[in-house]
């Protein structure tokens, strides 16, 4: 037996093994997701095997690392949320995002910080050895709603897309002020005497981190893109490029101390369009379901090793500090988003009513990130105090939040998200407001978002399409991809209404009915599209429909050593019949 | 800039992103790769920077980990190879693949080592410190054929299946012999006296790895099975049970020092059919996807750092050792070819041909392991000697056979692969044959392979598809599939056809002829069934033809967080669709 060799990838994989089978474990059993989250699931799963491992070893089990966490599992999951990020309600409120992200999170830093530094004055709680800027360092890794909590729940319970990217987005989004805030009173702590100059670099400082994210993520989107130009010959490693690029977009982000979370989701929010209509369908579905997998397993591992970290013997119990920390949390979170809120209704027509508000203020989960930065501190007296009441809050805000967030969802009838997909009329209708609305804010002189968006297509379809998109690929609509998806859809479908060629009514007639009434329907979508638009815009759409309704991009017969066995021949076949068919008539 | 912290995972994703950089370079000149073979090109490219490497450091570049190598690079090229393996030609031919792994490697290994132990009893070469156990274990390493290089340079030049399975299959089983060989001389080298006791144990070896690796891989298979039987409401996570149990089998058969090689291929091989069976078309077009992406990018690596590696200053040359090793190489190998063939020929009808025999022998490329194991033996005098002789003889293989041995085919006009897929009437015929053939021996009372092959048909549907397929998975047989897969692509082609209704012929009559003669083939193929199959089996076929025709399997409407968006909505606006038709109607 030489387990030595294959030590560390066998762990590795029975680890992953473990996640996976925990997660099919859950799903076996219908009733369970549905009322308890999975990552409180997990979390416990983690627990019953800490305290295994723990009984057995009679040591503290391993606490997961916060290199690992920081390297190899946040990057998939926050990959997969900005990949699939909705970007016409992030954008749409992006303003709101930001407020919350920026100053709510300030806020949250000084106030459970100042807060708790005044509860360490009480003689009697025996805390007046931790000072102001340790309180502070601890609030600025507290204060920070987690991505990776507020996914796993709120995916679940489905509230309305506007109030989800509300949540979602600031989580992502305030990693950047964390990181600042979170080094800079390490940094003080370590300091003898600060400097109003270091004060005022550290303000600084959040533009650079938050700034120079996006324009690595960028840079590196748009060479993910540019890249995907030239893999028409070699469609295996196109999946690839897409992990690649975007990893490294957060890496590079990670070396230069800039934000590594914003970094992959400019990224991955940048080169989505391009990479989408560069590479082939079947790249295209596995890069959309590796990523899935990879956030999943990921996401799994997390949940079960904060469950391992927290069984043993790191943790220093003081009741009137912990307490008062997951009070904090919860009494400037609520007050932040209020005071917030009511500043950003000021501004919107569409305001933020006062149940959003309560589940955004309820939803700021706190999760790995706030674990990891917790052992990422410096030794000193206090750490294992700071730990416990870390991993007190996150257990309160994971298991008490996440699993009454659903039942009070429910309660007070927040609006939910819309079940059905919009349709293509719908779509041209809202496309058609863009375009007016872009009109209107130009004539009168307001700056608005739709202008900003109308100039940014411009620039895209007049200047970026043509450098990153492959020139024999036309640039297609929304629209006609979405038309080319149905199409595509019920194409599969008609094949599986064979069965109804078989039923006693009459085929022939049956069958041509489908493809007449198909007809028709292009025919009333052209009379649509020509009475909403104008006549320029018109023409373009009349012609890339008249190219493409119908097409589907298809692989290459390519004759080389990478392709899949059997790509190519069926279609010829399918060819051959179409052909022997025609002849038949 | 904080490089340490990103160090490992950027340099890996950055080589990573060199080798599919270099991939789509040379795939962008249409003409280099039907040249030269792009393992050549990689090897090539990694001499290069091994030699920038080399004169910017003044120091030999870093060798290629062979733990590395073992561990994480061959792992995924293997798991592919055995995924994609053709069983049929495999199995038929399992006889002739064992021989040639068996008893050709072992042939080779004493016939190199014992030859060039006679070369360094010259005393002019200065190699008499040269002991025959060296001279047999650098046999026993240079001696085995690679997989890697293998596949590289055949799934090129596109012989025959027989030819093509008979090396491939030959470099896959011979690890079995290697491993066993390798680790038996090692061992020898370091014991003072050697009992003939240590040979016998040997020779069980063989039996115990080869045999122990096939059981690993198979138990872990089927695990992966019976795994992806329960993953119905968690599709997204059923890509990853075929790599991680895969790697498990590997890894298990490693730990035990049995062959890693031969277990991947036996669980790769064993869980196919099932899993496939199981899992949704998605997940299985990323199974399929990422495995090629996953061993193509493996094999790139390989090559750069087998070029990389060749650079540096651990070699020594010797030039009778060397050129006699290329020699002897070449000789054995093809007298061991002569021979072996010549037993081979006398128990088949089916011969093999003089040409085939040629490319056998010529065939014969050696890699990366090799390199690998001469990098693992323990220091001793000689071993850099024995790097330079591995290095000339792999270098040789692939660059002077690898580049000729395309002129050569098409000199020698070896019989090249069909071009097409077998069509659904030689399918049934040859299942038709299968079913005589076996009856045949079952008669004449002749246990041959058919026999064999019809019983474990037999023990699978009775037991094994019951406990390792989901219930309601019908068990469809391969005509079945691939009439549905047929279908699938015809219906895709129907909406591609569509422009057809644009055209000036009659549209609907048009269509109405495509789906009856649709219906006018499947009634043709029941006649066909019913000329050339018993009444049972054709009952049974009829059944499952009637039950599956046309449905096509999708994934159901989970209703969680890990399902990709838009999964479900578009089918269900397709179905509305149709029933709106048929209301129109």
């Amino acid at each position: 037996l030489d387990y030595q060799h294959v030590q560390v990838p066998f762990e590795i994989t029975l680890w992953i093994m473990l996640a996976s089978l925990a997660k099919i474990g859950f799903h076996l059993y219908n009733k369970l997701p549905s009322v308890v989250p999975e990552s409180c699931l997990l979390i416990f799963v983690g627990l019953i095997m800490g305290g295994i491992i723990y009984g057995l070893n009679d040591k503290s089990p391993p606490v997961m690392d916060s290199d690992i966490f920081f390297l190899y599992l946040l990057p998939p999951i926050v990959l997969d949320a900005g990949y699939f990020m909705p970007s016409r309600p992030f954008f749409e409120n992006i303003g709101t995002i930001l407020l919350y992200a920026v100053v709510g999170t300030v806020w949250n830093v000084f106030g459970i910080g100042f807060s708790l530094y005044g509860i360490c004055q009480v003689k009697s709680f025996h805390l007046q050895d931790v000072s102001l800027l340790h309180n502070l360092l601890f609030g600025s890794l507290i204060a920070a709603v987690d991505p990776v909590a507020v996914l796993a729940v709120f995916e679940e319970i489905h509230v309305n897309e506007k109030l989800h990217i509300l949540v979602f987005g600031e989580s992502l989004l305030n990693d950047a002020v964390t990181v600042v805030l979170y080094k800079l009173f390490r940094s003080f702590c370590e300091m003898p005497t600060i400097k109003s100059v270091d004060v005022f670099a550290g303000v600084g400082k959040f533009f650079v981190v938050g700034l120079g994210g996006v324009l690595v993520g960028l840079s590196f989107g748009m060479t993910a893109a540019f890249t995907t130009r030239f893999t028409k010959d070699i469609r295996v490693i196109e999946p690839l490029f897409v992990f690649l690029y975007s990893y490294l977009s957060y890496l590079t982000a990670e070396m230069f101390h800039l934000s590594g979370i914003v970094a992959i989701i400019a990224c991955a929010m940048g080169m989505k369009r391009y990479v989408e209509a560069n590479i082939s369908l079947k790249s295209h579905t596995t890069v959309k379901y590796f990523m899935k997998m990879w956030s999943s397993v990921s996401d799994t591992l997390i949940f079960i090793f904060l469950g391992v970290s927290t069984i043993g013997e790191n943790h220093e119990w003081n009741w009137p500090y912990i307490c008062f920390t997951v009070i904090f949390c919860l009494i400037w979170r609520a007050l932040g988003v209020l005071v917030l809120t009511f500043f950003v209704n000021k501004f919107h027509v569409n305001t933020i009513t006062g149940k959003d508000q309560f589940i955004i203020a309820y939803g700021g989960l706190r999760g790995a990130i706030c674990f990891s930065l917790v052992f990422l501190l410096p030794d000193f007296r206090r750490k294992k105090l700071f730990i416990a009441a870390t991993t007190v809050v996150i257990l309160f805000t994971v298991f008490i939040q996440g699993m009454t967030i659903r039942p009070l969802v429910d309660l007070l009838a927040v609006k939910r998200k819309r079940e059905s997909a919009p349709t293509v009329g719908e779509q041209i209708h809202i496309r058609f407001l863009d375009h007016l609305l872009a009109g209107i804010e130009d004539i009168s002189g307001h700056w608005g978002q739709y202008y900003w968006k109308d100039k940014l297509e411009y620039f895209n379809s007049k200047y970026l399409q043509k450098i990153l998109l492959r020139e024999y690929d036309q640039p297609k609509s929304s629209i006609v991809l979405l038309y080319e998806k149905l199409e595509r859809k019920h194409a599969i479908e008609l094949a599986e209404a064979g069965q109804l060629g078989h039923a006693p009514s009459h085929p022939s007639l049956l069958c041509s009915g489908f493809l007449c009434s198909n007809n028709d329907r292009t025919v009333m979508m052209d009379k649509k599209l020509e009475d909403t638009l104008n006549p320029d815009v018109l023409e373009n759409i009349q012609e890339i429909l008249a190219r493409n309704l119908y097409r589907i991009r298809r692989t290459g017969p390519a004759y080389n050593r990478h392709t899949l066995p059997g790509e190519t021949e069926p279609v010829e076949h399918a060819k051959e019949i179409l052909i022997l068919r025609h002849k038949s008539l």
